[in-house]
Order: C-alpha cells, then structure tokens, then sequence
C-alpha cells in the first residue's frame, strides 16, 4: 500500500523536466569520452583508494583510459555496497544497456567498449541531457573564465570565489585577477573594482549566483578599509602573510562579495564546513574532510548584514541540518539548498528531507543539485534524490497528514523545480 | 497491520487527561479572543516573516485583530507543509468546525467570524481546557508576579529566573526585585535573601518548579561570596560590568537559584541552548537561535553538587538528545524534558523519543509539554505527540519486543502523565 | 511482506559462527557464576542507582551475592523499557529457562536458584560459548598482563593502553610497568625499550590488537625526544606534573604505540570520546560520560603519519558517526568498528548502521563487539545486533536496491566476521 502510493507519487516527479543549480560541469566537454571519466570521478577512486588500491597505479601519468578502467574494476567488488556503486550501475543500465548487476573483471570491457560506441555518437550529449530531463545545468566557473563558446541559457554561469576569498596570497591567483579584471590592485577600493568587473562580466554573461564553499571555523565580520588597506598592499607586492592576516582579507574579500550580491541581485551559494587537504596522499579531489564543530551562529552578522542577499546554504555535516533548517526558518534570506558531498547518501537525505519540510517555509528549500563533473551523473544522482522524496511525500503528507496525492506531488514538484526558478529567477526559454 | 496497533495504543492515550508541565499562559487570559491570538503566535509570524512577509506589516502599532488576521493569511500557502500549520489545521477543525484542508484569502473570513463566535461564549475557556483533556496547566512566572486572582491548583505557579541570572544590570529588573523581595539588595548575603523571599512566595501560592533558559555556551560553577560580593555592589549602584564579570554575577545567582530549589524542594527545570536576538529584525519572539556546539559536560558540576535537586533537562538542539540520554541514564538527578522549540517537530521527536525509551529508565522521562501561549495550542501539540508516541511504542515495544499492547500503554500513560506528577509532586485535586 | 523476508535474511545470520572483536572477559573466570555476575554489570546497576537506589546498597562491602540481586530486583521495574533489560531478559530466558516476561520480586528468587544451579555445572563456560556461537572473543588485557594460563586462542589477547598513556604519573602504574618490562625508564629511550617489550611480549603470545580509550579533547601529535626527555625523567623520579606536561608525555606514549604497531603489525582500536569520573559518586563504572564537541580532525596528524596500520575506530556519540563514516570512506588506514557503550542502542545502531553500509568499502567495516564483561553478554547483543543488521540490509538492499537476499546475506556475513577474520589477520583454528 504505502509501495503503491510512493510509486504515484514518484512517477510524476520522474517525468518532471529538472533545472540543476550546482554543478562542476565543464561546458566545453560536458559529457564523458570514456568510461574513465565516469569512474574518475572522484567518489570512485578515492573509495577504491580507501579500499586498497594505491594512488599511484590510479594517477599513473599517460595512462590510457581503458587502463584505468582496468585498474579501477577490480576494486568495484568491495564498494558494491555504497550508494555511489549504485549511481555506476544505474547510469550503465540505462545510458550503456548493461544488463549485469554487477560490474567485475568478467564483464567490465564489453562495457568499456559499449559506452564508448555510445559515447562517441555525436549527439551524445545532447541525448543525456534530454534522457536525464535536464532543461538547465549551473556551472561553478572560475572567476577568470571568459564564458565563451557555450550556451549560456543551458549552461548557466556561476561565479566561484574560493580562490579570491581564500588565496589571494598565491601569485598565480592575483595574476589571474589582474588578467581578468584588468584592474591594478594595491588597496581596498582598487580590490573592490576589481571585484566589481568580475561581477558585471559575470552578470552581462547570464550568471545567477555566486558561489563558495568555506571552512568549519569561517566566521564573516566586516573589515574596516583602514586595517586591511596595508594587507591588501603586501599581499599584491608579494609578501607573505600571518594566519591571521591571511583571515583579515579572506573576511573583507568575503563582505565585499556580500555587497556585490546585492548590488548585481545575485544569490551568494554558501557550502559550508570544508577541511581542505586533511588526507595530503589522498587521490585528486579526495583529500578534503571536516570538522562537525562548526555553527551557523558564525554567519550571524552576514545574515543581519545583507537582509537583500538570499543565501542559498550547504552544510556538509547532518549535524548541521536541524541549525540550517532552523535558521531558515527565521531568515528570511536563508534556504535551503540541496545535499552535499559526504551528506549525499540516501540515510542522511532522508533524515534532512523530512527535516525541512516539516519546519521551512515551502517556498525557501532548494531540493537537490547534482554537484556532478560528467552530464552522465545527473540521472542517476536526482533518481536517488527523486524516491526519497517521493517516500518522505508519502509517509509525512499523504500517510501522516492525509494530503491528496495530488497534493504532495505538487509540494514536491516546487520542491525539485519550481523553486529553482524563484530563487536563481531565470527560467529556461 | 502496524496502523490497526497503532491506533490500539493511541486511542487509550487520547482518552488520558493530561497535565501540563511547562507553559507562557497568561492566566489572567489564557484562552484566544480572536484568530488574532492564535496567528500572533511567533511561530506563525516568524514563518510567514520568513517566507517574506515584512516585520512592519505584522507588528503596525494599533492594527486591529482581524487586519493582522487578514495580512497573514496570504502568507499561510507558504507554510501549509510546515508541522506549524498543521497544529493551526487542526485547532481551527477541532474548535471551530473548519471543514476545509487549507486557509486561504477566500475562507479565511468566515472562519475568523466562527471563532470569534466561539470565543466569545462565556465558558470557552473552559470549553478548551475540557476538549483538550487539561487538569492543570503549568505556568512560566516572572519572579515578581504576585500570583494572585486565578486557580493555582489549575494553572500551577513555575518560577522563571532568566531575569535574576542574566539581567541584574538592567535597572528595571533591580527595581522589580526591589519590589518583590521588600530587599535592599548590595552584597550577597542581601541578594540570596531577596532570592529566599521569592522562593517562599512562590512555594506558598503552590509553585512546582523554578525555570530557566540558558544560553549554549553556559556552564555553571559556584562563586565565592568574597569574589561576588563587590560586583553584586556595583551592580546594585547601577555601574557597568565588564562580560567576564557579567558572567560571574550570573553563575553566582544561578548556584544559589540551585540552593534554593534543594531548600525548598523544587525541581529545576533547565531549558538548555538558546541564543536570545540572533535576528534583531525579527518578529516579536522570533529572533532567537541557537549554537548546537553546547554539552552537558557544562553542566558536571552543577550535577554533582545537588544530589538533591531534581533537574527535568530540555535540549534545543537535537544533536543533544543523546547527551541528555546519557546523562540521565546515569545522573539520578537528571530527567529527560520534552521536546523544545526548534525540535519540536515529528522527525526530531519520534528519534528522541525512541532513545529515550531505549535507555532511560522509564521512570525519568517527562514526555511533553506544550510551551503554548494560549491555551488552545495544547491539543494540537499533545495531538502530534501522542501519535508520535504510539508509533513508537507499537514499534518498538509490541512489535519489536513483543510486549502486550496495554503493557506498552501503561508506558505510554506513565511517559505522558504519570511521571509528571511523580516529578513535580503536583497532582489535581 | 518486509517482516518475512527480514527473517529470511536473519536465518542465515544467526546461524553464522562469531568473533567478538573486543571484550572485557577475564579469561580465568569468564563465564558468570551467580545471577549477580550479571546483575552487577554496570548498565544494571547504574540504570538502578540512576532510578533511586543508592550506591551504598549496591556496593555494601561483603554483600553475598544473592543479597545484591534482591537488593537490584525492586528497581528492574523502571527500567523494563531499556535495551539493557531487554538482554538482561534475553540472557534468562535462553540461559535459564525463564519463561516470564519479567523479574520481578515475586519471580527472582526462582530464577537466580535456576541460573546458580545451570551455573555451576562444570561445563558451562564452554555451553555458553557454544551457545552463542562463538569461535574467538578478543580480551583487553592490562599492558602487565602474563597471559598465561588460558588458551590464547580462544580468548585472543589484546593490548590496553590506557594507562600507559594516561597514568604513568601514577606510581603504581610506573612500578607495573618497571615490573613488566624489566626496564629501568628515565628517558625517551628507556621507555620505548620498555613499550617494545610490552608489545613483544603480547605479540609473542597471539595478541592481535592494542586498543585505547580517549577523552574526546584529546589530539594526537608527535613530540620530539628533546622535548620529552625531561618530562618522563621527572615522572619517573616521581616528580609532579602540570596538565600540559601530562599532556605533552600522553602524545609521545600515543604516538609511540602508533610506531610499535606499525612495527609489530598490530591495528590499533581507538575508542574515541570518554570523559572519565564525571559522576564521581556513581557506581562502580558508572561514572563516566562524555563531551560531543569532538571531531575526527583531531586525528588528522595520526592518519597521515601511520599509512601502515589499520585503526579501527569506535566513537562514543552518535553525533560522530557520519564523521566516522567520512573518514572511512576517504583514508585508506581507517576502519568503522562496533557501535560503542552509549551508542549501543537500536535507535543509534540503525542509523549508524545504514550509514556504513551506504558509505563506507564493506572490507572496511567492522559489524560488532560485545564489549562485555561476562561472556553470557554476547548471546543478546549480537542478537540485537543481528536483527538490526537484517533489517538494513532488507529495506536498503533488498527492497531499496533489488538485490537477491543471498547476496544481501553475504554481505551481512563479511560485516559480521569476514573482516574480523581479515582485519585483525586472526582465524580461528
């Protein structure tokens, strides 16, 4: 019975056409080549790494793709259990026609050469976006990124602003400044303009947020001109910084980003609570963990400060779900976005799902993004996200609260969807 | 086959009369006059101020009861998923014979009328507190109330004191204790008798508990009188305090507060976590947040010294349940409380409320209370717990363990009245 | 439908042979002799004191035994609700035949002649170990332990350590270790000559583990020679230490054991998150509770540092398991293990266990361990266990993913003993 109506409910959320507002996509290759774009994405290796296999034999340099297919299936075995095996299976049954439940030594090249064929048809790409429903993909670019050669209303720019908050130190980032902004900076007001043409090229360019992702231990405060001008100074002359320096201009780099959301209107994307490189011998991009000791009284003065920004927030611990889900519930510029990385499997979703719906205004809770690198990931990433839903909508509204079907389904349709559009505000033509 | 046991376990528990042990009525006005009531509830104001309705609208001086009605309205199609929402569903079917499954900007009027109507019977208080099944309703007291012109056998004296711990510098709480305690109050001898006066007024008017709130970062400790004696002085001439000193004036009184409740053999309800004004534009009552960085370690101390004193312990953070189960597992002093403010949503109770029952003895566990402002907020809230209750017990108990159902009604009956009585040593006449 | 095919999977699970991957069990006296043995493990008797009864009538000097049990029998009436009674139930009604569904003051006194009489047949030890199904259970043994006298295959020897770390200002724990290791300990030297000893002495007799149980502020680091020298000549001298000193000869013992396990293969069990005494006039190991304010970042020096061996990790609150589960999933040297002391109750195990499996390798998880005392202990734990783990793996991989129950079964298997078998490189012969 409860299978029954969890299924009437699922399927319209299954025909439902999707925009995703977080991804790593790279609009110039946005779907797979190979195989081993699918399983180099990192939740792969990393877990085949944890598993046993060294990172050597996984980033060998020159290896070939199908080799590293071979060095990686063999470790398949031990993670059939995770959810991220099952996105593998589920995005081979249905983009490559695999039919086994497994993918082993015995099996794996006829697959290898079987997404290949598939992925080598010119229209690829164009057929996993349509297969997987996808109207709209966000990116996460770089801030120099020029934006060009890529359909801006399908892929929409957002601009990503780590490297300005947290590494300004580093030559390579203030050159990249300079390039993009033409801009010579040497204090707060010439950093700030800076800034600003980064913002309107962004903007000019289609982009619907700013992005960042930030520390456990990141608390934003205003920084006075006066303190940070000398530090800004040293910073562009090359010199070196204290920890503590280092922070003074990460928070006025950060405020000043506020600001900027303001004037250009754009929501700030706030992925909170990431330790970068704790696990140094770790495989690319899984080297990065956390530190659960983190709140969101930290932003505190950020969200008095900017009642006109809407903060779209991540946290990266389920603990942290029930201070995101009460913070939204009292500002009126925090939402809810999505579920991110090592909060990204089925038992925590769950949990944070049932969460917000129960105590966050309806219209304040961006379901799901796919975070994802490959197109190919989408499908498989919003299916799981898809039937929790789906089951939450059927216990808590039609069970519990004896809501129509009908009903739940168009919560979860704003849900998946339609809030995407309010909040980003654009809409796919 | 789960829902038949469900509602053979819950149907005996609706019948139970209840007690409830902590709550903000007035009762000089304890049950609504209009909607206006019942919607003025922060929990709705902050929602809908939330999901973008402004501070001004809400809070204009001098609106009348159904203009305030009639601006929020709009606003509850944001929120109709919310746990919120559904106690208002259920409070406007129960007690006004609403029929719809949702308040809108065309039915809202009529419904307005319909209670207005009911309200305005002479007996409606009565009315609630019988259709709700309420022998005694605890109250949440300022110190200096004289408590005098209502039934302290019904609605039963609680003595708050965030006042006395943490706003002895204000010079209208010094004046108000002034007044209360007849004391000239200047060092801490003089402060612990004006305190002594309190405490005797309210156990004379028949008090059962004494209250308070307390923010996450608190951690109690006894302070000498040598060390406390010239601060009470400064303070008590109207002179500033520096934080630090702030703080030991405050764990001054509040380890006398904790003498008292031994000498006078009152449970000391704390209510652990909260951080008052987090959102100075909110609404009224909807500024506050939390830290859930807190732990009962803080409170080692206190523990230990007062063997004697019952604590009933609420948490505001769910990731601190299982402290509290801990702690109460093995402190006889400490009893599990409730289910406060921000957890006080079905996902976080049905989860406390399993380990509760897991590993508390059965004996120490004061299920719910209502925190409820007016009194028609007690049925709806009770209504979600008891569900939540039976779910569990029919889960967990008959099911998992094989109890008979009336065996895990008896746990139920003791969870939800029985140990409130045991607890506070209250029982209606 | 779901209750069937749990019990499909459950089958095969409990016929399964176990390894009890850590224990408490003396091994000269392993099995109970009286009612009391049982009775007076301490989760009866602190949830008793906790309920009312005072630690003097639970631990008068020289009380026979089947006193104390008629002192404790009054009280299992508030705790019947408790996980802990449901063992405690489980243990007599397979043990001894009781066919009640409570100890009561009536019934008791029956039970304990019928389990005294069961008790003293000769062969009990080895009844309860076949009844239960275990193959191995691995000790704690003091770091001056002999290990002689009992059959080290059966009762594996492992490595506590805590005193080592924590205690060495302790006379009577340097005079241990002096004893144990021959050593004459005045500096860094001498005393990882004496630790190496230890470690030869346990690996010499079958150890295959050294475990540790950590305050949850505690944050390993490696500390240089220079540093150290000093501060162990000084204890050894019997000199007096600040905290930071204890603290800084802690991390240099620790990280120490971190090379000897490296060098002598051993993994290394951190318990992570106990605060000791924190009730100081609880019952005899009912005294201790714990900080959540803890993080697995604390080990981020330590994971690096030894890539070489394994640590499975336990954590004490429920609030560290997605942390647990993170740092699985991404260091190669990290193992989950057990669901440990306050978070061995279903409600946590579930989840935690949900997490695990969606998450983290399955080589790399370790199902559970009894942690008990007396060996009558692992027949209802590891049952509980079971049908916890049955349940997982029917509604998340069965139902949840389709996977054949066999397989599903398999898994459970490994979680269950396979990677004990693998893990700590022990077989059973």
């Amino acid at each position: 019975m409860s299978g029954t109506l969890i299924q009437e409910i699922l399927q319209p959320l299954e025909q439902l056409r999707l925009i995703d507002p977080h991804s790593h996509i790279n609009p110039h290759a946005a779907a797979s080549k190979t195989l081993a774009d699918i399983l180099g994405y990192h939740y792969y290796t990393e877990l085949a790494h944890s598993a046993g296999l060294s990172r050597q034999k996984i980033e060998e340099p020159g290896i070939e793709p199908k080799e590293k297919v071979a060095r990686l299936v063999p470790w398949l075995a031990t993670i059939e259990n995770t959810a991220q095996y099952s996105w593998l299976l589920e995005m081979c049954q249905v983009f490559f026609g695999f039919c086994d439940d497994r993918i082993t030594t015995a099996n794996w090249e006829k697959l290898y050469d079987a997404a290949q064929a598939k992925m080598q048809q010119p229209n690829w790409e164009q057929f996993v976006l349509e297969r997987s429903g996808l109207d709209q993909v966000y990116l996460t670019n770089d801030f120099d990124d020029p934006l060009q050669g890529f359909d801006t209303q399908l892929y929409v720019p957002c601009l990503r602003t780590d490297d300005l908050v947290f590494h300004l130190v580093k030559p390579e980032v203030r050159a990249r400044l300079a390039k993009a902004s033409s801009a010579d900076v040497h204090d707060a007001a010439s950093l700030k303009s800076a800034l600003s043409h980064l913002f309107s090229h962004f903007v000019t360019n289609g982009a619907r947020a700013c992005a960042i992702s930030l520390p456990p231990d990141f608390s934003p405060e205003p920084i006075s001109v006066t303190t940070v001008n000398p530090l800004i100074a040293r910073i562009f002359a090359g010199q070196e910084m204290s920890a503590d320096e280092s922070r003074t201009v990460s928070n006025f780099v950060f405020w000043s980003l506020a600001e900027f959301c303001e004037q250009f209107k754009l929501p700030f994307d706030l992925m909170i609570g990431v330790n970068r490189r704790v696990y140094e011998s770790g495989v690319f991009q899984g080297q990065d963990l956390y530190d659960k000791r983190t709140s969101l009284i930290q932003y505190k003065k950020l969200f008095n400060a900017f009642p006109g920004v809407t903060f779209p927030v991540s946290v990266l611990s389920e603990t942290s779900n029930q201070e995101l889900v009460s913070y939204s519930w009292i500002f009126p510029n925090v939402v809810t976005s999505g579920h991110w990385w090592y909060s990204n499997i089925p038992v925590f979703i769950e949990r944070d799902t049932r969460g917000r719906l129960q105590a966050v205004p309806m219209t304040k809770q961006i379901g799901y993004y796919s975070d994802m690198y490959k197109l190919e990931f989408a499908l498989p990433k919003f299916a799981m996200y898809r039937r929790i839903l789906a089951k939450v909508l059927a216990e808590d509204f039609v069970m519990g609260r004896g809501w129509k079907p009908e009903r739940a389904v168009e919560l979860g349709v704003r849900i998946l969807r339609g809030n995407v559009e309010v909040i980003f505000g654009g809409r796919a033509e």
